[in-house]
């Protein structure tokens, strides 16, 4: 992974340095996931979570009366998808990503061992999806897993494999842009999933 | 947090830094842990994974041609617990503690936002609980969240409140140890909440 240079003595996570890279375009996908978990957590409808980015620690100071001090780390790829949790007595898990493309969705975007987690995910009866934004057109997208699959497959013979955007217009939920749940995806759950109510 | 000095040039993460600190007992409870979840995901049986330490990151530094350097970082609390995933269809949230002390486990080692998240997670239908292991014993006990809050509600008034022991021996269950699954917890969950198989 690299970042963009000139990032200094920011006490962020990942998503900061991830929000720097869009800056001129206000908040980012994930910061607005994150608002919009606070916001369900809040309100005591679901316990949903962003999980740490993982760091490799390959040293460590340790200053006599003060806190340990990480003097080099780098950046992992996670095993798993960023968000899970739990909602309506099931679990929730999903993978965010934005694209600046227009007519696509790249599948290279997303690991191979985050794929193979929201399929083993689902078979253990999960509710697992995607949720991608199309930056240019500011739509937000809701996929289930099993509908990014046939790409998915296709992908693993090529690399360059993507999902049309009209596949997301015909097959995906264009999730709604709320005030407090700013991205709230948990009505494109409750439309799939529990319809009658919870 | 305070880690003994002299940890170098480890490229591992928070659970190899405390194993340190255990070192002449072989294995800690952590890493039992991790290596049972492993084999749950191997053979299919549950999709659980820890989640990485939290890391404040201060400043990273971007040299030319190579990956991101983070050289100021610090570890931070988790506002939730270490472990979750699903199992069975349902959603699974547990923390993992060791303790040296023989006659009880002091609640200091859980933090208040921790035992907050298991029982919000706990009221949105999740199986959440301790795993505790008395090292002096070897022994490894499961106890469900719901029998922790009478102490836990108590510890708000007193920080210095514990669970006994013994009530660990009368309330939880004792985890057993299996060359694979080396804290084989899901075999507790199993008894307690499938007791006629998943």
């Amino acid at each position: 992974m690299k970042y963009p240079s000139g990032f200094k003595r920011n006490p962020q996570s990942l998503s900061s340095i991830k929000n720097n890279m869009y800056s001129n375009r206000g908040m980012n996908l994930e910061e607005d996931i994150n608002v919009t978990n606070k916001y369900y957590l809040e309100t005591n409808r679901a316990v949903i979570h962003k999980k740490p980015t993982p760091i490799q620690i390959v040293n460590v100071h340790y200053p006599k009366r003060s806190a340990a001090v990480i003097t080099e780390g780098y950046f992992q790829r996670s095993s798993t998808t960023d968000y899970n949790g739990i909602y309506n007595g099931k679990y929730i898990d999903f993978e965010v990503k934005e694209t600046k493309n227009k007519t696509l969705f790249p599948l290279a975007n997303i690991h191979e061992h985050q794929m193979e987690h929201l399929q083993a995910v689902l078979n253990h009866g999960a509710i697992s999806f995607l949720i991608i934004r199309f930056s240019v057109y500011n739509e937000t997208y809701f996929l289930e897993i099993d509908k990014v699959l046939p790409y998915w497959e296709q992908k693993l013979q090529n690399s360059k494999m993507s999902i049309p955007y009209n596949y997301f217009q015909k097959h995906g939920y264009l999730i709604p842009f709320k005030y407090q749940a700013r991205v709230d995806y948990l009505s494109i759950v409750d439309q799939l999933y529990f319809p009658n109510g919870g």
